[in-house]
């Protein structure tokens, strides 16, 4: 095991006092960085996802160009449906479409809960070479999707606000739901447990569509597999959840065995504290939209952030993704001022 | 004034206890119903808003086919913006497009506070051949948008997952922000009174987007705004608040004069009576893709609802508008269930 030089993300995800808040951002690696638009008008999606070199490039691009505390590999959500065996269409600026969704028992004669090394390699393949490139500066977060957003994806097909029809299948077909949610948890076990073995130093698990769940629906349709996910790699490494919107959840997914969990931007941090149980590390929760302002702007309401957190306990990010129309300068102000922050300020 | 023979809706409104519950539907007058549909293909949006006969006649539907306690005005929380001066096109199945949206102070010459009675006289109409109609069968409510999510509109200028333009132009131009949600605020005040006085029993306000802002920037981009609109409102007739996802702030919107606030189904009930404060009536809260859910189904959880919110203080609504897919026999088991129950059940 390679010593880590900047581990605060570490530290803090085990709940150690660190001498400084650290801070990375979702979506780092991505659009709002001229340097990865270059290599995006070069290769298509799958191609800088499945070629180790490229994927491994725009991993590092935040860590060199922003400065952040832990890069986040470059990939998808949807490489495990595709893994499975649907196909993936990821069009640029038109979001994902899966041709060919699940809609009854017919169709999961098509889908498999696939050897991960078969199909996923090249993600284990990218994660040896992004910790090799690394070189134990910032640790590395490995990721992949909650069953239930991944199932939205299986079985809508596409993108949606309300993703009705997956839920619909929820409602009217709930054997074949989860039976189907079980095969997407065993895939993503064996997932992430591959990105670990690899190298990864963390994993966070993405319910980007947790929060279109009622409490009681989010228990049944997605907390129950995550919670498989945490009990299955915990040992391995720590695991954050983002379940964006399942504020109601705080305390039971503090109850996992989660070491982290992200927080969006809808809820304060002291209530965010009080509903988890006061114990638990925080990932978040800038809103994606305020780096936007003016860059005095971010700077203070960053240091009201870090202030609402209070000291431990705290990984500095935004509330969801960032935006493709962040000027890389809005980004580096958000980081900057993590880093130079004082208690005093 | 005339006598209305149904009042459960108003009784229940200013917290009086009544021999069941009052059920209607967000968005009832709408797409799931094939009489609306007939009509749909005869007449474009704003023909079938603006003709007095064709409002009334779309706004009496879920009252005569699925028996609701209560119409609600057929019309668009976008005929505001329309009113307003800027360009509004609906187009089915496209959402909205302002094809001039609001970008810098220049574009705010464009932008007045109209006579109401000149502009949106058409909708008061309606309100007057739709109260002759119902001849006092169930009260009328009347509803306008959120000076918040009208200026999303105003400035994102379609619909948007994110409308994170809409939230850079208040972060970066905040002075014209507040100079247009002013406008928006003044138009609607005048709106709504106009509404109550043609005949509407009670308004709700539609907040559909309060929830992408966080609890600061609710209480200073919206709250503040609805809060103006309820002072000024409230004297004529109740008005029912409902911002989709802004749990946060029910406290505050418990505490603006309110008579009601509507709730969205990722929140338990007992948890929306804790926040409110335990006196104001709560109207929903029923996930609308449940209705999707087999016909039992949507018995037993309307059940289950019924029981959550318990006696009183409690309108049964969806948690959001109807989905247009849903069957309007499930829309119907919706309604009888809530009006057939019994605590015993």
């Amino acid at each position: 095991m390679s010593i880590i030089k900047n581990d605060l993300l570490l530290r803090t995800l085990r709940g150690e006092e660190t001498e400084r808040t650290p801070v990375w951002m979702m979506r780092q690696a991505g659009r709002y960085l001229p340097e990865y638009l270059v290599l995006r008008k070069q290769y298509d999606f799958f191609t800088r996802c499945q070629t180790p070199e490229l994927a491994a490039a725009i991993t590092l691009q935040p860590v060199d160009i922003v400065g952040v505390d832990a890069a986040i590999l470059f990939s998808d959500i949807l490489v495990v449906p595709q893994a499975m065996g649907l196909e993936v269409q990821l069009i640029e600026s038109k979001g994902p479409i899966l041709p060919d969704p699940i809609k009854t028992i017919k169709d999961l004669i098509r889908v498999r809960v696939p050897n991960v090394d078969d199909t996923l390699g090249y993600v284990f393949d990218a994660i040896k070479l992004i910790k090799q490139e690394l070189n134990g500066r910032v640790p590395l977060i490995g990721f992949a999707g909650a069953p239930w957003t991944i199932l939205c994806y299986m079985v809508q097909g596409k993108g949606s606000k309300t993703f009705d029809e997956a839920k619909a299948f929820c409602y009217m077909q709930p054997e074949l739901a989860h039976q189907l949610l079980q095969m997407i948890t065993d895939t993503t076990i064996a997932y992430l447990k591959g990105q670990v073995a690899a190298g990864a130093d963390t994993v966070q698990i993405f319910d980007s569509w947790g929060g279109l769940l009622g409490p009681d629906d989010f228990e049944n349709l997605s907390l129950q597999y995550i919670r498989q996910i945490v009990t299955a790699v915990k040992d391995d490494a720590p695991v954050i959840i983002f379940a964006k919107g399942a504020w109601h959840s705080l305390d039971a997914m503090a109850a996992t065995g989660a070491a982290g969990l992200g927080i969006d931007w809808c809820i304060k941090p002291q209530i965010a504290r009080q509903l988890s149980g006061n114990n638990i590390t925080l990932q978040g929760n800038f809103d994606p939209a305020k780096l936007l302002s003016p860059i005095p702007v971010i700077k203070k309401e960053v240091k009201q952030m870090l202030h609402a957190f209070g000291k431990g306990h705290h990984i500095a990010n935004l509330g969801h993704g960032i935006l493709p129309n962040v000027p890389v300068d809005h980004a580096r102000a958000f980081v900057d001022t993590v880093k130079e922050f004082k208690w005093n300020d």
